[in-house]
C-alpha cells in the first residue's frame, strides 16, 4: 500500500469525519503563529522569511530552545558544544548495526533516539537542555551512520567532522565529501523552515507524552513516530515520487490532470491551517531553483514549477513547505528515503521547546471519548459461544 | 527527582490550570466506557468484574483486538499462535544486549518495540492483527531477556516455555521456574484489568501517532514512552516505593497523617475520571490478600489496608487499581522497576485495538493553541545583541 494510495483513501473518509480536534484548543504556546493573518509564520515572534533570510539554524534552534537569539559568542558557544556531541555511543553504533538496510529510516531515527535514552538518560528535568543539545547533535550521526554502514558497509567516525554546522555535518557524513557553500546554504534553510510549526500532530504527540511528566526521549521518540506517518512527515517523499516520474513540464501537466480526474490525492499542496498560501514554499522554492541551476537540472525544476501552476489554476490550491522540499533535497543528491529524516533532524527543536513548555504549566492530556459501543453485555459461558460474531 | 516529588509539584500547578482536553471529546470509540455510572468499567460492553472472574486474559485480548469473545476452538489456536511467536529476533536479542543494567525498564520496552519495527515492519494496515499479536507475544520477552542478560548474565531462550498464557509465560521467563497456579491466576486477573481504559493518556498518544497513519509499532512504541510517566503508568511502583517504609500498619497510619500534614502526594488514590470508586480496586485487593496469605505476609498487606482506610476517612479518596498491584506483584516476588512493563504486556491489546480504530474512521489529529508568545519581533543583526535576555 503506497503513502499516496491510504492518503488518498483516508481522505475521502475526513470528508465525512469533524473529528481531530480541528479548531479546538489544546493548550498554550509561546513558540509560533501559523496562519493568523492566512498565512504567516512565526517564531517566538520573528517572521520566518526574516529567519529564513538571515539567521543560521543554531541560531534558531538556540531561540527556540532558550528563548531568545544568541550573541555571537553565546552562539559560538553553541555550535562548539553541538559539534563536540557529535560521537555516538559504541552501544549506540552496535544497535544501528544491527538494523537492517531495508528498514525505513524513520524507524532507524525512532530506534535509534529510543535507544540514545537508555545511554544518555534525563534523571531530572533540569537536565532537559543538555539532552536536548545531545540529540540535536546525534541525530544527523545516528541516520548517517546507519546508512552508510547497511548500504556502504562503512563504520564512520562520526565524531571526525570539521564542519561546525547541522546542516554541513549532515551532507559530509552522508556523502564523504566535503559539501558546498551552495549545499550548505540551501540545507540551513531548510532546516530553519521545517523548526517548528505549532500544534501539528507530531509535536502534539510530544506533548501529550510529556503530560504524562515522562522523560524527554520519550516524547522525542514518540513524536518521531507521528512524523512518520504519510500524511505528515512523509508528504516531501511522495512530492518526489511523484515528480520524478514527468521527463518534462507537458508530460507533468498531463500527468496531473489524469491524476485528478481519477481524484488522487496529490501530496505537497494546500494545509490544514494556512489558508492563502505556505510562507515556507517561496523560500524553499528559491533554494530548489538555485540548486537546479547549479546541477545543471534539465527538467525537474520544470515539472514541479509547472504542477504548482496547474495546481493553482484547476484547484486553487497553493504548493506548501514540502512540494520544492522535494526537487531541492534531490538536486543536493540526498536520496529520497533520507528526506524525512532530516525533516527530524530540524524538528527536534520545535519538539523539545514544546516538551519544556508542557513540563512548565502542565496538566495530564486526558480527553473523553463518545462510546459507541455495545450496551451491557451479560457474561456467555466459553462452551456456549459460537464462531458466528 | 523522584516520582512523588514530580507529582506533587505537578499537582499544584494542574489547579491553576484547565487545560489537559478535560470533559471534551477526541474522538469515539467502542471498546470501552469508564466511570460512567460514577465507577463501572467495560471492555465491549462487558463488565470488568465478571472479565476478572472468569475470563483468562487471552479472551479478554481476543475481545478487544477481534471485536467479540473467542470459542473454546478460537481461543485455544490464538493462544497457540501467541505461544509460538514469542523467541525473538537475533537482531533484537542484540540491541536488548547493549542496553545497560541501569537502564529504565521501560526504556527497554520502548527500544525493544521500535526495534522490533525494523525487523517485522507492518508494510500494510491488513496485516495489522498479525504485528500486534507478535507484539504481544514478544514484549514479555523483551523485558525478561534484557533483566535476565543485564542482571543475571543469562541468555534465555524465550522460546523455550511450555506456559501457554502470557502471565504464565512472563513469570517462568522471569524467575527460571514454572509459576504456581496461585501466581498465575493473580497474573491473569492482574493483565485483564490493565487491559484497556479509554482515552487515558497513553492511549490517546497512540491515536494521535495512528492519525497520522504511521505504523503500528510507532504508535505501540509512542504509547509505552507515555505510560513511562510518573503521572500515568509509574503509579503502582511509587505505591511501592511508599508502603515498603513501614513495618506495620500503626507505622503506616502516622506516615500518612504526616505525609497529609506535608501536603504530600499519595499515589495509588483517586482518579481522573471515576468518582465514586476504581472498579479495579477491589479486585486486584482480593488477589493482594491472597498472596499474602500465600507468601505468609507479616505486614504489607496490612499497611496496605490501613492506607487504604486512612485515606477514605481523612481526604474522602479511593483506592484505584495501582494501589494494590503495588503488594500483589511485590508478593510474587517481582522486582519493583518491572511493574510498569507489565502494565505494556496488557495494554498493548487496548492501545491497538485504538490505533484499528483511529484507522477506520481517521482524521488527522491537529488542536490549536492559544498564543502566549511575543508580538511581532524585528530582527535584530547578530552584532546588535546583548547577552541580557
Amino acid at each position: 500500500m503506497s503513502a499516496i494510495a491510504v492518503a488518498d483513501s483516508q481522505k475521502e473518509k475526513a470528508i465525512t469525519n469533524d473529528a481531530g480536534l480541528r479548531g479546538q484548543s489544546a493548550g498554550s504556546t509561546s513558540l509560533c503563529t501559523v496562519g493568523k493573518t492566512g498565512t504567516g509564520l512565526t517564531y517566538r515572534g520573528y517572521d520566518i522569511t526574516d529567519l529564513a533570510h538571515y539567521a543560521e539554524f543554531e541560531e534558531v534552534a538556540y531561540l527556540l530552545l532558550k528563548g531568545k537569539l544568541p550573541t555571537q559568542s553565546e552562539l559560538d558557544n553553541y555550535k562548539r558544544a553541538l559539534k563536540s556531541n557529535r560521537g555516538l555511543p559504541s552501544a549506540l553504533c552496535q544497535v544501528l548495526e544491527a538494523i537492517p538496510a531495508d528498514a525505513h529510516p524513520m524507524d532507524v531515527m525512532r530506534t535509534g533516539c529510543s535507544m540514545l535514552g537508555n545511554l544518555d538518560q534525563e534523571m531530572d528535568f533540569a537536565e532537559q537542555g543538555e539532552k536536548t543539545d545531545n540529540l540535536l547533535a546525534m541525530l544527523p550521526a545516528i541516520i548517517c551512520y546507519w546508512y552508510r554502514y547497511s548500504h556502504h558497509g562503512v563504520r564512520i567516525d562520526t565524531a571526525s567532522s570539521d564542519q561546525d554546522t547541522i546542516g554541513g555535518y549532515f551532507l559530509e557524513m552522508l556523502t564523504d565529501k566535503a559539501p558546498s557553500e551552495l549545499h550548505k546554504q540551501a540545507m540551513h534553510c531548510s532546516l530553519v523552515l521545517y523548526a517548528e510549526h505549532e500544534f501539528n500532530a507530531s509535536t502534539f504527540t510530544a506533548r501529550v507524552c510529556a503530560s504524562t511528566l515522562s522523560d524527554i526521549h520519550s516524547c522525542i521518540t514518540a513524536a518521531i513516530g507521528s512524523l512518520r506517518g504519510p500524511l505528515h512527515g512523509g508528504a516531501n517523499e511522495a512530492a518526489m515520487a511523484m515528480i520524478e516520474q514527468w521527463q518534462s513540464a507537458d508530460e507533468a501537466e498531463a500527468g496531473i490532470m489524469q491524476m485528478l480526474a481519477n481524484k488522487a490525492k496529490i501530496m505537497g499542496f494546500g494545509h490544514a491551517i494556512y489558508r492563502q498560501s505556505d510562507p515556507r514554499n517561496a523560500l524553499i522554492k528559491e533554494w530548489s531553483r538555485k540548486l537546479a541551476q547549479d546541477v545543471g537540472d534539465t527538467h525537474l525544476f520544470a515539472v514541479s514549477e509547472r504542477v504548482e501552476q496547474v495546481m493553482k489554476r484547476e484547484k486553487g490550491l497553493f504548493a506548501n513547505a514540502d512540494f520544492f522540499h522535494a526537487s531541492a533535497y534531490h538536486f543536493m543528491g540526498i536520496p529520497t528515503k533520507l528526506f524525512t529524516p532530516i525533516f527530524v533532524m530540524s524538528r527536534v527543536t520545535g519538539w523539545a521547546a514544546h516538551v519544556f513548555e508542557q513540563r512548565a504549566n502542565n496538566r495530564i492530556i486526558r480527553p473523553s471519548a463518545d462510546y459507541e459501543g455495545p450496551d451491557h453485555q451479560d457474561w456467555l459461558p466459553i462452551d456456549q459461544r459460537t464462531s458466528a460474531k
